[in-house]
């Protein structure tokens, strides 16, 4: 049984070191969430119970693995990006996407019950993951744009789809064939003046999706501390600073956000 | 919100095909799994609801996913092997690793109560992967007895660490001492003279791991059928053909096994 | 003017090891040689001094290179074969690539005039060169016989094409249509009809191509001694065993080649 | 001969497109260039012929590939900067690597008879190639900035060296042992009090190296026209503006270069 015989296989192993001083993406998709939100009974187009435990999850990768700048989510999809400076686990590929997309799997069912109640979830779910370079500050905001641009595309055909099924009595079939060929503002139209419902004032985390960053926040806490002169313990409320992955529900494709929180680009970061 | 503006920042993902005609292993490996196994209490050296928790996650993973023709596993690892000539998402080695990882993740935390029972699992356990190509079926053995001999000597020094805290009183500093520079002739005297242990004699399972392959089976079920001439409905005993995964805890570094289960390495598999 | 300032800059090259194994095949390409074949005056539809001289450079590359097992070459293009067990610069690719081509190139230039005499080269050609890894003989021995297959259907392409151009009076549009969707007995038809030229008497060598192996060879050499008790030097014949690279025109697709040369796959090659 | 049937071989060959939006570097080396130069008596510690040859090559490089933006050279190697957005052979690793390294070694024998006159050369030399990608513009100068610092590190102590040697008669070993842990500030006053030389009167192209950049040039040129009401053609001076590859002999890695040729680094050159 000698060991060393067979460790010559381990030279097999290619090297997937990502390029340095690039920004690291992992990308998540749910697998097979169409018929996973089915089974599920998810709310149509959005339900809150699920886009948060998506978020929840996300915030659980943030702070379990390292080095992660920002983090953007929508739907089933959550993208992670590591700093361009990130030396963790020396920049291996298959690292990132592993522990990222185990982290998030076991997460969704460990977290599933405090969204779900007693919605019983059927069976494990799960993810793919896919990791991008982008070399230049732009290129990173370009492909967070791509995504938030998606989703508001996404969700505003979902909210005219569901509309015209809901409350229309379409047929899904029905309700496409309506929607075939309609731009931005004929769905914009129809919503209005249909459902009385003006697009602007839906929920920010339907429309925008839900950008994760890191905040410092000062805690009062109380603490119990023994005094020297005294005999007894006594309680005092003291300031802690702590720095928390913040759910936001903005805009980042305009330059507003990233003036705001210069720190996420910053060089040194 | 022009996506077409941003979507340029596709052509920034890599492609990661798979060489063809090459046996893909993913192997996972629990993340920080010392701490995880001592604060949810594993008994030492093996738990067997741990070790029954992970098979039970690789028969997950290989009837969830495509083309996984052999697993092996032991402690907190688990290999899979892809066919050589496997076409899944086109052989892109992201997909092959995230699938499995996040399966096996959200399935270690979805069956933890069938195995630890009562014993509540205090978050959700991270997993990495990392992918190999091998090109020859010699190749792929050799991967496969490189695990398992590593299994074989791990398991033996941890047999005999343990004895020596558990019921010689050493601390784990002395039990350490003690082993150091022992072969495991040595180790296997220490467990037959100190402790009466044939080291031969201990479970299959911890000796030898956990090999999961595909086997025909013959289920005899019972199925309500309704003869054309009989008014009432009848029960009948059907044999039904099954595929299913199955564990062994057998030699894999020998012949044996090999020519025992051919299909395994059969070229149109 | 610190160094070591800037030699952070070395971990950006990434590792570009080939996969253990396997066999290395390097094919260069010729460079807009259409155009310089034109400006060269190649002999059309064959020209026997660029054929010689490409087989000339390949040769050298074998000589100078280590670990190519075989080489196949036809028209501009070359493909060189090296071992599955190679460990030259560490398999890595960009070391088998540009050796090749760079070694090929400057010898096209060096040995011009040993093939092309008076006709000058008029400016330094470029090559292109890739890598493909085959995991199995099967796969190597199929892109050989692709290599091959491409060279008859070119080759019988190119022979009726001249033929109609040279012989017929042609122009080269008037060959093309002429030739639009003929199969391979149409084009044999064609010569044997109409150019009295039976195709499987042309030269192997436009037809096979040239395939490059190394061969032992007996070579008788005079040299000089000097006997122990006589005066003067004396000349004497030496038989001298060495290992060179012949050129063949013959068959590799069937398994007669393969039969004849078996250690050009044997394992341990 | 159905090629068709080996087709299939083409799948193995690896998608190797660099990321987008980085600068791709090329730096070749010549193979065995210690001896080489030997074999054909270069002046020591530098021989005008050789590294006006390695520049001619190197121009040639540049006007014969595309976008090529900067290139570096000293002694036996030189680095080929290609723009950030170069989009030629979809950006493949080894089209770049194997176009630069054929079209340097054919022009290395092309030429050599214009720079070597007599000196015969004696065999085709081979060079090697290496590709490394560089996401930032400070990236890219340090990386300049590195192998300039090379240069002058190794000028000053090959100069300091031959003069041991050449002038003082000492051995390549008495030589290796006299500088054996001597500074930069050592060298240069061994060459002042011994040899009478002010190491900064050295000639620039050694001290500093090549780089090539291109730049417009006026050129006036004679060209005969005729005129609409005259019968005879006239000769008239015409000024034409080109744009050639320039050498120069100059710091890069101060600012001063980058603030003088702001074109090579813009965004959108």
């Amino acid at each position: 049984m000698a060991k060393s015989k067979f460790e010559y296989v381990r030279d097999f192993e290619a090297d997937d070191t990502c390029l340095p001083n690039c920004w690291i993406v992992v990308r998540l998709d749910g697998r097979n969430f169409h018929r996973f939100s089915e089974q599920h009974e998810f709310k149509k187009p959005n339900d809150d119970r699920a886009l948060h435990l998506m978020t929840k999850c996300a915030q659980t990768v943030m702070q379990e693995l390292e080095d992660i700048a920002i983090a953007y989510g929508q739907s089933d999809e959550y993208s992670f990006v590591f700093k361009k400076k990130s030396r963790w686990f020396k920049r291996r590929a298959s690292k990132f996407m592993t522990h990222v997309v185990s982290q998030f799997a076991s997460s969704y069912v460990f977290y599933w019950k405090d969204y779900f109640k007693d919605q019983q979830l059927m069976y494990p779910p799960g993810f793919d993951g896919r990791i991008v370079l982008y070399p230049s500050n732009q290129n990173l905001k370009d492909y967070l744009s791509w995504r938030q641009a998606d989703c508001h595309i996404n969700n505003l055909y979902n909210t005219v789809f569901w509309m015209l099924v809901q409350r229309s009595g379409l047929t899904p079939v029905q309700a496409q064939d309506r929607l075939q060929g309609t731009l931005a503002g004929d769905k914009n139209e129809i919503l209005f003046s249909e459902f009385n419902i003006n697009y602007n004032n839906e929920p920010l985390m339907y429309r925008k999706g839900t950008v994760l960053i890191w905040q410092k926040t000062n805690e009062v806490v109380t603490k119990k501390i023994k005094l020297p002169k005294e005999a007894e313990e006594k309680e005092v409320e003291v300031t802690r600073t702590r720095t928390k992955v913040v759910p936001l529900h903005c805009d980042i494709i305009g330059d507003q956000f990233w003036e705001e929180y210069p720190e996420i680009l910053a060089e040194d970061s």
